[in-house]
């Protein structure tokens, strides 16, 4: 297979088709497919429904080289991809006794003793097909190739379909190319995407393997890099020199390269260090200790900390003295200073980071504006304090005040925290 | 028209097929659509290519009566939907003049003098279509009926779709139907989708109008019950003799009906009582406190809680007594009640809840399965506990964690725990 082989991606699933969810599964399959050099031309969506199905994939097959499906795994009557794509493709589905011994696993191990017996018409798969594993849940994917069309069955719920896109499906397609392609991830924090993307714009333009294109996250932004080449490392050789264009240009808002996030980019810093840190959370309210502990083995760097929702337990947990609420106000410089070497002192941490911030929907009572926030970090040579717009959205300026908190954290480790 | 007729949505985008952005505008017209009784049937997306464009409409033109599009209206070279549909459609553009002030009216008032002459070809509009005016962009949509279909032509930034939809394509499209549709969620906790599913099964197929569909969440259920009448009230009529059956089967494991989710079903209850809850958490390491302060307004029932992440932080600041972590461990029923009981004390809460578990990768010291958890709620009339299995993923492990937290303070405040 080469790069001029086409996709089409068919979302099935009524839930789509009444609005209740947005289609997130087409994006991440074909951010992935054309990361591999994939095109995909078409994106199809059709409800649980037998026949509309299969003229979708009648009409797919015309026109299509490479056929993915999404949803429509389950167990429940609805869930019908594989037996629609079978007929289709003429091929009998047969009953997997290894995919039905863990699909009995998986239940057992979540603790119900009396799994449905419809649970095992997941484990029939299509005559022949190579089964892609589901990492995160019962019903197990598959791929096969059959009348010219190479066909991948994925589950629907985005957090099954991420990880047996990653792990099962896309070294599948990889296997196919008789080119590697090979990406690295730029992640920046501190600069917004139309900035990145305009000191980048001619660096971007100039090139065209390997390649650079930007991506926006949820206040941060992702550049990647893509080569195509006959080996890895012959892409890894492409790659270089642009990177370290790349860091010329915008180093200074780099927290790492293929790394997942921010906290996990901090938490390899500590664990590399030896140090432990602690958490006092108003604002954030406990998304600072969420997302460190999303990592396994987070106990080796994080030791706990306290949600400060109230200022009773800013100023009797974290002993932030009254005086300084009254005087600055719970959002204040100083509250997020006392809170950070309040919770420090308290928890036997070697570093501490602190939020305080107004969310909304309402301004303090100080009339401060929504939004405004402040991320403390307390170490022992001293104490840091940043002053931070969070925006008027809830969600966003949350995510935002935790990532300002992390990337203090990543720059005092790395000795650049002013 | 009547809610029999069916509509395809094809949008328009180079950026869709690579995955640069989600298609949301596919999502806010179908939830639109299915609210006026029109069926969304199929969703479709090609990239700026007036080939494959072509060959999308005539698909479309085969199996919908009601054909939308959206994207490709703007001044620039790939912005082909209009001249490319009404192609399809055999009619010809025509330069509308009033548009065209429009628009060189909307460049005066955002300040450019000088407006690219190619933004005049947005004023090119099929003969005699209605015009949907745009409100935040400059590239009006339009609308008409040929050949036994009503097309519409949509923009493609989310921000422009939303508002011509609402003020501009919902109205047109509601003069052509005669009936309503109106849903409700029932939300289910404490069972499995596959569980629930078998109970409600015979109902399920019994039924035509109202109809009743289950979906899953992230360790929920949802139920959905759906009906299509003449008017609101003759829809709600239909399905309350549903949702009565519903929980004469179910009804133990429900937790609500239209409630977003736990934590906004506990915060109503708490709200409603005028009661503050705390925290203390370990396995969710801050999860229960990030859920309930992503609700605007959670400090009126949240005081705040600790993230006791290390034994030291459970004894020193919770109170949990050393010998209760040595005798039976930081994973016990005995821990988890210490945990709540020393957090309500410490918060001066009503109420607190707690969660020690092993969420992995390892199994603990004492050889306990990945998985086990204990979750505890803390009240005036005593202590309550429950014994959870996770499961072996740690993502959906910490959210089941969560959701067990909320569910035994929903319980708790119903009557209903024991």
């Amino acid at each position: 297979m080469n790069g001029e082989y086409c996709a089409e991606i068919i979302g099935v699933g009524t839930e789509l088709l009444l609005g209740n969810i947005v289609n997130t599964d087409a994006r991440d399959i074909s951010e992935a497919l054309s990361a591999l050099g994939i095109n995909v031309y078409w994106h199809t969506v059709v409800g649980d429904n037998r026949e509309r199905l299969k003229a979708a994939v009648e009409i797919a097959k015309a026109r299509a080289d490479i056929i993915i499906t999404t949803g429509g795994l389950g167990p429940t009557c609805d869930d019908l991809t594989k037996q629609t794509l079978a007929e289709c493709f003429g091929l009998p589905l047969v009953f997997h006794e290894e995919e039905a011994e863990k699909i009995r696993a998986y239940f057992k191990s979540a603790g119900s003793s009396a799994m449905p017996e419809s649970n095992l018409s997941q484990a029939l798969l299509p005559e022949g097909c190579t089964v892609l594993r589901n990492h995160n849940g019962t019903a197990p994917g598959c791929a096969f190739f059959s009348g010219g069309k190479h066909v991948l069955m994925l589950p629907g719920p985005p957090r099954e379909l991420r990880v047996m896109l990653e792990r099962e499906a896309l070294p599948y397609l990889r296997r196919l190319s008789d080119s590697v392609i090979v990406s690295h991830d730029i992640r920046l924090f501190g600069i917004g995407e139309s900035a990145a993307e305009e000191r980048l714009r001619d660096l971007m333009l100039s090139i065209s393997n390997p390649t650079l294109a930007p991506y926006a996250g949820t206040g941060e932004v992702r550049l990647r890099v893509t080569a195509k080449a006959k080996s890895a490392a012959e892409a890894e050789e492409l790659m270089s020199p642009l990177i370290e264009k790349v860091k010329a240009v915008v180093g200074e808002y780099i927290y790492g390269i293929d790394v997942p996030s921010l906290e996990a980019a901090a938490f390899n810093l500590l664990k590399a260090r030896r140090l432990v840190f602690a958490s006092a959370e108003s604002c954030t309210g406990g998304l600072i200790g969420k997302r460190i502990t999303d990592i396994p083995g987070a106990s080796e760097v994080f030791k706990g900390g306290v949600i400060a929702y109230s200022n009773e337990v800013k100023s009797k947990v974290l002993g932030v003295s009254p005086d300084t609420l009254e005087r600055y106000g719970a959002v204040s410089r100083e509250t997020a200073l006392e809170m950070a070497a309040g919770v420090r002192k308290l928890a036997g941490a070697d570093i501490a980071l602190s939020s305080t911030g107004i969310c909304g929907p309402a301004s303090d009572s100080r009339g401060r504006p929504v939004g405004l926030g402040f991320i403390a970090l307390s170490s022992p040579e001293g104490g840091f304090c940043r002053e931070i717009r969070m925006g008027s959205d809830r969600d966003r300026g949350r995510t935002v005040a935790a990532h300002h908190a992390f990337d203090m954290l990543i720059k005092y480790l790395s000795g650049t925290l002013r």
